[in-house]
């Protein structure tokens, strides 16, 4: 395969239903992902360089390359994957919005990986000659094949920016080694971590090579063979209990096992591989049917970081980590370009407003790692300067397992080559942003539209044909949560139901469509197989999830505990007042009953209701003013709920 | 403090509200529990011994002694503890159930121990010398003094049976040893693993040594200043986050938490500090009443094997091992011998009917780890032979970490030192089981009375004076559940409230008392601020928590889901037809309804009721029979639910 031309696409199938739309063809102008594209670009991405600097996890480059580091506090296995996944978000982000200083830093880092490198390739600062441990040793934990991965998607970056330099250099001497180390007849094995795979087949997409291709379908079709050491959680910890393409769920460590789908998808695509891309969709679709938190947050097991079985999904144990949605985007947007089914773009939107928008607080110095939907209590609180060794923490400026910020800033710098995809004459809008899409469609036709939106405030979203001449379609994604959406054309209003709405017409600079989704706030009930959220309702107003939140110390706190919603009341939007971090809250309607006596025993005789009626008054009605489940804790240590009790939640009951 | 008078109990506190009758003393005859405790002579000793020759966990005092081991493998940090827990059960067993050969097995292996001690009293197998790692390296992780404790535990229960010999030897020379390296001017530190703080406690009170009840109180208050490395679950993994005496609930890791607790319960009742016993009983209500699953088993987080939050109870990642049922009864048996108070008579049943009588099989050659309430598929299966690293399966031979099968049979051996206690000139069954008590209350009387029922099959408990002329107390613990007890004595029937029933009279051989427990099966409701049990009963029988169990492949099985309890119609009792482990089951009715459809996304809005109609029928009344939760999985491999939601859950909120 020759070099292909770069595209500055996070994942660029050479095939599929739909091709991405380049990264930097599409500019954010304004509202919700720019702010938060900004604070990436002005905070999270020097934040994130300073702490891993005072980590001393750059030393350990300078250290694998025989100088003396400065500090004496060193990272772990993983953390040079760290450094990659920030070097890739500079990457992308140069690649952008030029700027000389990041240019700079850039390339010095890079200088420093590559000063780690030994002669043959490898490349890795806890393995390897001088005094570490052998190369390949441990590969069950050691996470080498894992940082080569992230090692080869910063790579990838660059090279998508049409740059070579020795990061690129770097990685392809590494993906050299380890294709000649593990190639045919070499050595046998795959990282514990997946990450390897997918990383190999962007770096073939990005460069050609087909040893690449090859040697990440080595590594996917190693797994599932039961051939690593056991585990406390089984060998599904680590994908090895079942081959890929045998699976029917995603199960054990979320993150491991979306990475190692990610991979498989890009195999299953660029080998035309029909029945394994079958398998990974019915995985997928399994897993988000009856794995997956109402944010899209996955994993309810923080023992193994793992998935529960189907449908264990309590609200105050979801481990959720911010990883698993980072990955779980990079799986439905691959599963979007290969299949072109709008459940996946709502997949991505539900997994961007609440997972990644719920990492970083407002002020770009901290991120969750764990995203609970119950918190009983108000939290771990982090003091400032502090790097937690515990994850289950309120947001904290970095983690001494720093995973998870890595990854939110990596995916922000290229934020913009998620939103939106060509094919043929069309092109559609995957998700809504205020801005800018300037492409070429899959017949050649170089369009520009603008896009315009106080989504997810507002449920108008106004595209005006800028360039383009002739018919061609624009497509938009209407949620599966939009009922009666309707769109707006040349002055015809038709309704539009959840999936892909089509306008094909014959365009001129300056036409209009208006797309006018439903934004009331809906109450949404759990499948009853989870349980844990019987008798509960939760609120969604657009694509957020909105949560009851009680900040310690305010005037309008509650016992959370106590409030039961009426469910026979809608809840309603209202914007907010005061300095806020969001522009709608939604009111709910209920009563605050008394609080549960304590007691010796905390479970009672059926029919003894009567002992237990608290003598401290009769339920007072009252409102509650949920915030977007993104925001919560951004105003101090708070207790807040997702999942809120009705009040027809059951009665008593009675036996005689 | 002279050297005491050995009396055969598992705790023999120099003072208290009540004093505990012997071990020897009691004797059982027939029932539940004799049942169990032959099961364990016959069977559970033997197999815990041969599975432990077969790991190789001998073999590591072979080597520590210089010998060549039989064995490649090996143990681990903590396996030392797992043999002195099986030399704890055998010599309670050998001093109430004489056995040639287990006295000999116990003494080989008494020299086995002997012999791998170091010269001046160092003990233990994976440090040391002989290339062992250094003494004291690792007190955070290395499990030294918590082998040491079980050590202790172990030559107590010799010392108890007037026996000294090589492993009392053993045990006092390493406590020297180690009093001498941690004492005053010494090492700082204690061990990671709570245990040696009740150890030397329990060898202080058999021995008079002070010196080891005031090693004790250093490692006791040790504990609290955040002086252990950081742990991924916060310092309350090694209860290093408070001080004891400043704590009000026990948290972090179970078994840590009660074998510390137990520990310092002793301390505070020898060293007569209220002070300190306070704190520790305020701990304990606070952890019964919001951290306890209504099994009495305790953890909800896998990580850490730890409690939860108050409240957080999930049933289906329910954790509660079974050590940690083992280390409550050991705090619960202690704060009834301190404060005279019949609640902790009641968690120590709850504890022995649904925590310890689940472990076993009935086959005795299984043995549970992991006792969630909540089984949404049929468990993991291990095969004959395997001891899994895994911990969360279904019964299974033997465990990579056993602490829980050892746990249970030294409590097994040792159970009727938990059944009765006296006091002034009375004598207070605990526990009802069909036996013998034959002991001297504390006025010197010596009385003998039988015990004859089918508890918990049936609530009547006769009791029969065969000794101990004149006026003396006969007191019976009322359990907490048990609402309309009555108590007959000379032909007069009395109704008796929970708490203790005393009968004080003249007696004379043959006069009897009978004892009525209203044994009808009672559906109980959990406390609201558990959330995951909103809108489910549970139903509990006498003691007997039961459940719901609906065995693979079984003709009556049925799908659990579909399951809806009618609580307005009583549960009836039925007896068990065929082969069972049971005698009595619980007949609930209710429906099965239809199933949830399976949905691309488990979340729908609240109105879509119509939408989420099965249509494959209407619910069909049926009856299920509940099983005693002790006894599940007994019948091969089966869904299970302990919390059964009920018909009056809530309806399809609707809002428009």
């Amino acid at each position: 395969m020759p070099r292909p031309v770069p595209v500055l696409a996070p994942v660029l199938p050479s095939t599929g239903a739909q091709t991405p739309v380049a990264a930097d063809a599409v500019l954010l102008t304004a509202g919700f992902w720019h702010t938060r594209q900004e604070l990436n670009t002005t905070r999270l991405l020097d934040h994130a360089d300073s702490w891993i600097e005072s980590m001393g996890w750059y030393d350990t480059f300078k250290a694998a390359a025989g100088l003396e580091p400065d500090r004496a506090l060193q990272g772990k296995l993983f953390t040079d994957a760290d450094v990659y996944k920030l070097l890739e978000a500079f990457a992308w982000e140069v690649a952008q919005r030029p700027d000389a200083r990041r240019e700079a830093r850039l390339k010095e880092l890079s200088a420093l990986v590559a000063g780690a490198q030994d002669e043959d390739g490898y490349l890795n600062t806890f393995f390897g000659p001088q005094g570490r441990q052998s190369r390949y040793a441990d590969l069950a934990e050691g996470h080498e094949l894992y940082c080569a991965g992230h090692l080869f998607q910063a790579a990838v970056a660059r090279l998508r920016a049409g740059v070579e330099d020795d990061l690129t250099r770097s990685a392809i001497a590494f993906a050299d080694r380890i294709c000649a180390d593990f190639g045919s007849g070499g050595l046998t094995g795959a990282d514990g971590h997946p990450e390897i795979e997918v990383g190999l087949m962007e770096l073939y997409r990005a460069t050609g090579t087909e040893r690449y291709r090859d040697q990440a379908r080595r590594f996917v079709e190693y797994r599932g063979h039961r051939s690593f050491d056991d585990h406390a959680i089984g060998h599904e910890y680590y994908l090895d209990d079942l081959p890929v393409r045998e699976a029917t769920v995603l199960r054990g460590h979320v993150v491991r096992a979306m990475y190692l789908t990610a991979g498989a998808i890009d195999l299953a695509v660029e080998t035309g591989d029909s029945e394994l891309l079958d398998a990974l969709v019915a995985q997928w679709d399994n897993t988000w049917g009856r794995r997956t938190y109402l944010t899209g947050g996955m994993g309810s097991h923080h023992l193994g970081e793992a998935f529960g079985l189907d449908f264990e999904l309590p609200p105050d144990r979801a481990y959720t980590e911010t990883c698993g949605a980072v990955g779980a985007i990079m799986v439905a947007w691959r599963l979007l370009l290969a299949t072109g089914e709008s459940r996946f773009g709502d997949a991505v939107e539900r997994l961007l407003y609440n997972m990644v928008a719920t990492s970083p607080n407002a002020e770009g110095d901290r991120f969750f790692y764990v995203n609970p939907l119950l918190a009983r209590e108000p939290g771990i609180s982090v003091p400032d300067g502090v790097a937690p060794f515990r994850k289950d923490t309120l947001r904290a400026n970095w983690f001494w397992v720093s995973c998870c910020p890595t990854n939110v800033v990596r995916l922000l710098s290229s934020l913009t080559g998620y939103l939106a995809t060509t094919h043929d004459d069309a092109l559609t809008l995957q998700q809504y942003f205020s801005g800018e899409v300037t492409t070429q469609l899959g017949d050649g036709r170089d369009v520009t539209v603008t896009v315009e939106t106080d989504y997810p405030w507002d449920g108008t979203v106004t595209i005006q044909v800028l360039r383009g001449a002739g018919e061609w379609e624009i497509r938009l994604r209407i949620p599966q949560w939009a009922r009666e959406a309707t769109i707006e054309v040349a002055g015809a209003t038709t309704p539009v139901e959840p999936g892909y709405a089509s306008v094909r017409r014959p365009w001129a600079p300056g036409d209009v469509i208006r797309l006018h989704l439903p934004m009331a706030a809906r109450l949404l009930r759990p499948d009853d197989r989870i349980n844990a959220t019987r008798g509960t309702v939760a609120v969604q107003r657009g694509p957020l999830v909105y949560c009851a939140e009680s900040v310690v110390g305010a005037a309008e706190a509650v016992d959370l505990d106590r409030f039961r919603l009426d469910a026979t009341r809608p809840p309603e939007s209202v914007p907010a007042t005061g300095p806020s971090d969001a522009r709608e809250t939604v009111l709910v309607h209920g009563e605050l009953g008394p609080a549960e006596p304590d007691r010796e025993w905390p479970y009672d005789d059926a029919d003894a209701g009567a002992d237990r009626t608290p003598d401290d008054g009769t339920p007072v009605a009252v409102q509650l003013k949920l915030v977007p489940y993104y925001s919560w804790s951004n105003r101090g240590p708070s207790t807040m709920r997702v999942w809120i009790p009705t009040a027809d939640a059951p009665a008593p009951p009675t036996a005689d």
